[in-house]
């Protein structure tokens, strides 16, 4: 076995030290000493299945392929929703059915077009499951024993029977023209910065000229490569490093300064004029 | 030796990110680079060691046997209190004499019932510590490197003699009657959920019939298995994944909405109705 | 290989479970999937600089020699700033040149005297990079890839030539007189304790006969030797276990209830009286 088939993420919204982090530490280890877990992040807000789409977008695509990621974010727990196995790009997710996965495995998919498609399946054999099973708590009793039995090499179709449905979360879709972007705040990073919707190519053709930036009631026209060339202070517009339409505040925290927050309009303007770079005030 | 005699976990009431967590890391993998050290959680509130107890109660236990466990919440460093080892249900537990292990421990020898019963001795012996030792920081002077000590497979024999007196912490004891039970939050989870000493299967048992929970001052009706079965906001009462009665507030944080902290009175009794599912207002 | 020179530390100022650390891990596992990610602290405050170079120099020393540590506290991404290797006492740092490693490398060269002195190099080689770089995430497209081509064997001397000058951040230096000793908070830890820069071994001496300290407006006059010593509430001067002079409150937080952040003066006088204990009001 290659290590990375025994490199098994976590990611929650139980907050980071939760004993329920821990206690799926501990039922893994249990079914495989040899795993190597690694936190991704506990601070998912509780049940926002937005937040851990774009989350999981923005990381699971740069772990390597074998990789076994367990997502733990899940309103519908004990009630009829399903467990899913998904596999993406040779990448293994274990998650609820709510779409808090969709982004990150069509990032997946994309990276690695010479692997099959996407497959999932429906979690339905109990016999890999810890028992008695909480109605509150699966991902100890079901996605941590499933988790290990994957990086112990074992057989995905073991685990049910593909499925043809489940729910999808898509980031909505910007309205790109050729001289205006609309589109919306879909993350708040931690440093508060507002990732948006709109693609930073699309950005970057229409900031060729000057553009106004406008997220919610307040706007900017500084468009920058990196926060160090503003002054502490300034609303800036830039590339995000996810290639996403970024706004944020220099040396600040834009959600906090400008009220952002997921959802939260992002309307790019071209201007008349040509100066690019003028003082936000 | 096994994988899981090199699992060494971490549990301290330093806060997630302390560089004194990272000093304890340090100090282990110098002694023992191939040490698996596992964070259990660091968000212990400062020096809470009834919190720590049920914490510990609440992950340990799912461990794999040979597992060391190295807790420090330690309101008395420096002072006469002493520094543990436990041997309990096959784990190695290292903490200070002021109960917070105890709990966990008594969780652990009862899981483990072909097991030796409880060890527990002093660590007496400075030859196992790093030095000089700091009257302020015996987890990294003392608990890590004697952690080390026993991931390379040292003879826990060598740290101290069996003492047959320690401190305790047990849970109060719940008042159980045929109509009525009595008990107290003992622990706040980080979704704000409450729970109670009062044992899941009590509390089922008198749920056959319509039950009114009373906490604090605030009180409810609905009796669910699950988070998802009930309203937002609605005040629920549920068998929670550790065995107990829970009080939870459906998409809400039961801990802020009703005020519940430790120690808080939580009460059942059984109503004259037989209407189990009553909306809470 | 040895197992210490697969570790792979990480600190940086992104928040406990960002995504941007998750990234990071990813790209490391990724060129490594035997490499030995351990967290740090994700904690320093945004951009602290200062916060960063005290928290490095008061881990890093307990590590093995041979671990990779990776900085990312870095206000300056994508401007012209360098991007430095460090050897220092057999460990290797990777960190942007704004001083943020300086306190620990000094700490790390004093540890080991036999070894060769610092080594500091530029990063110029790009064939070890992730592409295209982004101006705004050079922790995961450069330091990452650059820290598993380290952790793989990979010989320092490719990375860059070495550089003569740096950005240094030093302590600020204490002012220490026969009879008075006079500093300020360098650190407030996560207790939020106030450690200065004040040597313990000074102030031990000076508090052989009785001291008062003051710390910006409030004073007190207790010196203990650990926290437990003293009755709650009670504000006491002690030797940390990073062996400077620490202002604290018993199970208190100085930092809350004497408004100390790093900056606020600290001095210590001798008293006329030889009463060492007496309690602070």
């Amino acid at each position: 076995m290659q290590d990375a088939e025994r490199l098994v993420t976590l990611t929650t919204d139980f907050g980071e030290g939760s004993p329920y982090v821990a206690a799926m530490k501990g039922v893994l280890l249990s079914a495989n000493p040899s795993a190597r877990v690694v936190d991704l992040g506990h601070s998912i807000p509780p049940q926002d299945v937005r937040h851990a789409a774009f989350f999981l977008a923005s990381c699971l695509p740069y772990f390597p392929s074998g990789t076994i990621h367990v997502i733990v974010v899940d309103p519908g727990v004990g009630t009829e929703r399903a467990l899913l196995h998904i596999e993406a790009g040779g990448h293994h997710l274990l998650a609820p059915d709510n779409g808090c996965w969709t982004l990150a495995a069509a990032q997946l998919t994309k990276a690695s077009p010479n692997l099959p498609t996407l497959t999932v399946r429906r979690l339905t054999e109990p016999r890999f499951w810890r028992h008695p099973v909480s109605s509150t708590f699966h991902g100890r009793d079901i996605l941590a024993p499933v988790a290990a039995f994957l990086s112990l090499g074992g057989d995905p179709k073991e685990l049910g029977c593909p499925v043809a449905q489940w729910v999808r979360h898509d980031l909505p879709a910007p309205v790109l023209e050729p001289q205006r972007l609309a589109g919306e705040v879909v993350f708040v990073d931690p440093f508060g910065n507002l990732l948006t919707n709109i693609p930073g190519e699309a950005f970057l053709t229409l900031a060729s000229e000057a553009v106004r930036v406008v997220v919610g009631t307040r706007e900017g026209t500084r468009v920058v490569r990196t926060y160090g060339e503003a002054g502490r202070g300034t609303l800036i517009a830039l590339v995000s490093s996810c290639g996403l339409l970024e706004v944020a505040v220099a040396e600040g925290n834009a959600a906090h300064e400008l009220g952002g927050a997921a959802g939260t309009p992002v309307v790019v303007n071209t201007l008349p004029t040509d100066s690019h770079f003028r003082l936000q005030i």
